[in-house]
Parts: C-alpha cells; structure tokens; sequence
C-alpha cells in the first residue's frame, strides 16, 4: 500500500543561481521531506523577468520564496504574499533591513510565517537561534564575521603578505566576490545583516540607514604585517550591543587577539557570537553565502513553515559500528641514540603501508626521543606497526601514540 | 484591562543544583515567557528523595522535567510520564545513550514531545540545530569538544605546563571537575553524548556500550610539550562518521593542527562541528555544563514544547542607536627618528585620558614607525588625540586607526 502524502505547494520568484539552486535542491529531497512531514512541497509556479505573472504565482502556492533581490518589486511581492496569508521565506537582506518592520507587521496580522535564516550568515542557523532557541534569554550582544567576501580577502592578505588589490582580484577569481564588490568591501552588506541581527536579538526597529558601517578598501598588507608583531589579526567585525544609553549596531575593522574565537574564522567563513548573561556565549560558524548554501538555508525555511517540526525523530534504524577507520597519528618513543635508528623505525612503518608526515628527533643523555606524525593510515595497520617498534632492543620506552586531525579549514 | 494567561503545568522531578537553578529561572521569567507564547509556565510539583510522590507530580503537569540523573528510577518515571502523554524535558545523558529507542517509541505512540537540548553540551543548541536546522539534510559527520572538565584539564596542561594530576586538581578546586572525576576523565561521559548526537544525526540508534572510548588520564605534560614543536594541541574529541561500511563513533584524545577550528576552543567550553554536503561544516560552541547554563538550556526546551514557536517576532520598541562608546584601539604613525617623539606622542594620549598597553617602535632609513595598542577608551577623545598627533610637525604619515577587541576567551 503506498498512498504519496499531499502537496504543499511552493511560489518561487526568481530564478538566478540561488533559485536554480534551490529547486534542484527541492525536487531531490521532496520524497525525504514528505515523509517526514506528511507535505510533499513542490513548484507550483515561477515567476523570472521574462515569463509568469506573479498573481499566478501567488494564487497557485501555500508559500511563497522571494529570491529575486532588491527591494523593487521584492517589497510589494513580499508585502502582497503575507498580507494573503502566505508563508514567506526570504534570502533578501536589503529588504529585511530596510522594509523589517512593514513585513514583520504584514505577518503578524495575517498569521504567516517570515522566516528569513538565508538573509545572515548562509547556513550557520543564527537566526534560528536568536529567535527560537534565545526567545526567552535578554541578549547583551552579538557580534561577528558576517561578510565572507572580506573575510576571505583578509586572510589571503594575512597569510601571503598580497596587497588589498591582489587579494580583492584572487577573490574575484576564485568567484568569493563580485565584479562589482561595493556591498561587500565598503561593509554595506555587513551592516545590513547587522541591522536584521540587532532588530531579532533586541526587539528594537533598527534600519540599515542607522548603522555606520567601515569597510576594509583602505586596509594595508603593512596594517596587517604591524599588527602581527602585537599578536593581532585583522577581521570585519560587526557588532550589536545594549549600552547604558542605547544600542550600538556597527560595523568595523578590527585586530582580534589570538585568543579570541573570531581570529581563527578564516576564508569565506562567518561566525556569529550571542552574549547573554545565563549562557555566556554561544558561537556559531560555517560557510558564508554561496548559491548551494543559501539554497540550503532556504529550504531550511521552507521545511519549518510547512509544519512545526515534531522533534520526536522517525524511527532508528540499525546500521553497523565500525572501528578500525583510516586516521593520522602521532607517535612518541624514547630511542637509545645511536646510528640507524630512526631507519629501522621507518622501515618498520614503511612495511606496514604508514608514510611518515613529520619528524623531530631530540637528544636527551645516551637517549633521543623520536616524535613523529603520520599520514592517515588504516588503524590496525599502525597499531601493528607500533607493537614492532615497542619491541626494538634500543627502544627505551613505551611507545605513545595519539590521533592527529589533520583538516585545517580556510 | 490585565488577563493573566493561563498557566502551564510544569512537573519537576529531582531537585540538586539544577533542579534549584531551574526552579528560580522558571520564576523570573514565567510572566515574560506567558506574554510571549500565551501560557505562563509554573512549577505544580516537585519530587525529591525526600517529599512527594511521583503519581501526583504525574496527574498535576503538562510537562515533566527529569533532572534526576541516572537510570533507575529516572528512567521509569520518563517512559510513564510520555505513556500518559506529558511532554518530557531531560538533561540525563545516561538515559538517552542507553534507552532512548524506549524513550523515542513512548513518545512517538503518545504524541508527546521528547526535547532534551541540555543532555548534550549545556547551552550550546546542537541538537536542535542537528533535530530541527538540518532535519532534511545528509549529514556525513559529528565531531567535537562535547566535554568541559577534560578540556579544561588539558587547556591547563598546555597553558602551564602541568602536569594532568595538577591540572586536575586545579579543575577540583575550581568547581570544573567532580571529587569523582571517573566519567569525565575516562571519557565515557562525552561517549554517552556521542551515542546521543549519533542516533540524532544518521537515524541509526547507538548504545552507548557500543562506543569505544579513551580517556586524557595518561596523557604527560611531555605529550602536549613535544607535541608543540609540530604546533599541535591536543583535545579529547568525540567523532561520529559515516564510513562506507557503517558508522563510527569514538571518543579519544587527539591533535589538531593550530587552523583547526576545534583547536581555538579552550577552559570548559564545548564546541560541535556537523558537517553535511549541502552545507559544508556548521560549528557551534559555548560554556559545557554548569548549573546555570543546563537550567537555561532545560527552560528552552520547556519553552518550546509549551507551543510551536511561531516565528514572527512581537513588535519592536524603539531605542537610541548610540555611536560614541569605549572601545580599544591600534594606532600606527611613521615619524621623524629623532628623541622625545615617543614621548609627545605619549603625552597628548594621556591628556586626552588615553592609556597605551603596547608599544613597537621600529627604525626605517631616517624615520621611525609607531604601533602601539590603546587600552579601552571613549571614542571621540581618541580620535580627538589623533586629530592632534596628525599635526604634530615629525609625523611623516597619516595616523592610521584600527579598532581592537580585547577579549580573550578561556
């Protein structure tokens, strides 16, 4: 007996890379979401520059997703769907921090849903977070890397030594920024996310004309290279914050400390920081804005306001634990120091199939100590390794051995 | 005309440092969580070792809080209490790693809601955003930091140079680790968690008797001391992986490179990365368990189970945007390499009230270069001291201004 759950239908306006994204990303996971649901979502209509009328779109569709850009004719098509009763999910920055307060009140009358996850910060759910998780704590701050575009050029600065100009042209390159990277580089877009943040976490109108904003265009390899000798590295950092007399909502060059979370956020990576006094702080990361990503966070969107999610998960349903997985490893041993020692241990590793990565030899005394880290490798086969070398007559002691993680993320 | 929502019957099983914190939350915020959502939460029993009886906690809640801890008779309690349709918020990590297909089942056949955010991680929400965010996306792996007391104990380690029976007592003294430290220390703690994130990320239930696990208690400080000189640092990470033959969940001591992002994360905090194609990697992290924070991540449960969240913020409230605040700041100028230019500088900075933290003062040919870092100061007498220093008759160069955050997070 197969009985397919009934549709729930989708308008979506604009069709660029994002929305071509996003219906691919749909049609794949429509049966998934079905069952999970009991909804299979759909598109039941399209609006683009060239064909459909958006009249149609709206008769037609449960929700609507705006992916158009802009504010005109985003804002009526927005304000029209909600005002009809229709869900609306948004990657529209500019239109949330400019228009926030006309959508939020077009929903509240008629009962629809705005979500919105897409307009900050890609897939990294901050405003999932601020809304749902954080509704009932009183946020002091949030603030971060919400722009990828320059986050990118400033590590490439930082770990090359290039010049704004070259690295702003490896970011266009490499498709990290625009043709035209006004919005990103003058921290316009920045400030935009920022607005929509300091609205959600303080419940206060904030409209993108209110927040300063600085941008990173007039940023030296020399500002970056100074900097180092004091320990700092450079980021584009946007904060929102309850002061004594008010908010602040800005957005900002600044040198971080090595220490602090947000130094570490390399490449096209955002991350966002909630500051409140019951849970200190949560940080949340991952990739900035790219067309799948966006889609994701769209489709994110759109999965919630079809159903409030029963958090009860679907059955288990049983897969087999392994344990003996390729992993690198770090391997200390104590060595009388004598000639064609660390040759033996190399040999030994050599047959077992493990490539060495890394060494560092010491003298302490009559002894030396081999410190050594290795390409990932079949556990079993390391460990057999190990248990040989432990058995060499000139090994001193027993042998250490601890996992690496070798990703580094940028 | 004032009407006093109706109330939400919240039974609360256990009452240990938790159970108190979250009695006190629940009261402070019942009035603005029933603004909110329309129901106003309040505590309608409680059971202890030592008063009251589980059946009466039973009959008078909507929902029932186990803070009890362990399995027996937690347990018990949490199958009868979903059996009879009551909603159950637990914070019992050793109850979902061992019975949550009982505890999943009960729920699904009732209809109640199973929310239980605190059990892994405190306050960091990971299982919402693994259960909720990313509930239609494929989710390859879960690895992270899901233990405060060891790496507490290891942050120490690499920071002084402990020894780990030190550290430890260090982390005793502080209130990070128990007079029994047996769980944490051995990881078995943080295995129980991962069998949670496990069963949550790829359907499959894991028990946590089929997690292996090792533990940070024979790591030397000459472990962490060698290991610096290949610039790793060492944490104790959980992994839960898809591999082509099954899946793989663990819990050991290991190195990451300095660009991991794991690697930043240091004292108590916890921090889980989830990585799935669609979207790359999410990292989320925050303050481990502490009364406080589980008591916060318990209330948000409760909250969400009391109503489907509906997304659409209340209406906002205006409040000043303020510009002018304290802040800390990077100042680089180019001078003439002639005596007492230092010094001028330094005066007008302490006539506009401005204290230097850190000074580097370098040669280049006949000119000298300046790059000193502010302690926090207000703004506008900052920049009023380098409107000043621009015109001072040595300075070669345009002052050059960059924002520095301070903070440095343990």
């Amino acid at each position: 007996m197969t009985s397919s759950p009934p549709p729930f239908r989708v308008g979506l306006l604009g069709h660029g890379t994002v929305g071509a994204a996003f219906e691919e990303l749909l049609a794949s996971q429509a049966d998934a979401i079905g069952k999970k649901v009991g909804l299979r979502p759909q598109i039941s209509g399209v609006l683009t520059r060239s064909r459909g009328s958006f009249e149609d779109v709206l008769d037609r569709s449960d929700l609507v997703v705006e992916l158009i850009g802009g504010t005109d004719p985003a804002l009526d098509y927005a304000l029209q769907s909600l005002r009809a009763g229709r869900h609306l999910v948004t990657a529209n920055k500019q239109l949330l921090s400019q228009h926030g307060e006309a959508l939020f009140d077009a929903a509240g009358q008629s009962g629809a849903q705005l979500r919105f996850e897409a307009a900050v910060a890609g897939v990294v759910p901050v405003i999932r977070v601020i809304g749902e998780t954080l509704a009932g704590a009183h946020i002091e701050r949030v603030h971060g890397i919400v722009n990828g575009t320059t986050n990118f050029i400033l590590t490439a600065m930082a770990r090359t030594g290039a010049s704004y100009e070259d690295a702003l042209g490896e970011a266009q390159e490499l498709g990290y920024a625009e043709a035209d990277p006004t919005e990103d580089v003058t921290g316009k877009d920045a400030a935009a996310k920022m607005a929509i943040l300091a609205r959600l976490a303080f419940g206060a109108p904030v409209h993108l004309e209110e927040v300063p904003y600085e941008g990173i265009e007039s940023i030296t390899a020399e500002d970056i290279a100074y900097a180092k000798e004091l320990g700092l590295s450079l980021k584009l950092i946007g904060s929102a914050e309850r002061r004594d007399d008010g908010l602040w909502v800005q957005v900002y060059p600044a040198f971080l400390y090595a220490g602090h979370p947000l130094a570490a956020v390399n490449g096209s990576f955002n991350a966002v920081t909630i500051e409140s006094p019951a849970i200190t702080e949560i940080t949340l990361s991952g990739p900035g804005a790219g067309g799948m990503q966006t889609a994701s966070a769209v489709l994110g969107d759109v999965v919630s306001a079809m159903i409030p999610p029963s958090f009860n998960p679907p059955p288990a349903v049983p897969q087999p634990l392994v344990t003996d997985v390729e992993s690198a490893f770090y391997l200390h041993v104590e060595v009388a120091d004598r000639p064609g020692v660390l040759a033996q241990v190399a040999e030994i590793l050599g047959l077992q199939g493990v490539s060495i990565k890394s060494v560092v030899q010491k003298g302490i005394g009559e002894d030396a100590r081999l410190a050594m880290v290795m390409h990932p490798v079949l556990e079993s086969r390391f460990r057999a390794a190990v248990d040989l070398i432990g058995r060499l007559d000139f090994v001193r002691s027993t042998p250490r051995v601890i996992r690496v993680i070798e990703e580094v993320f940028e």
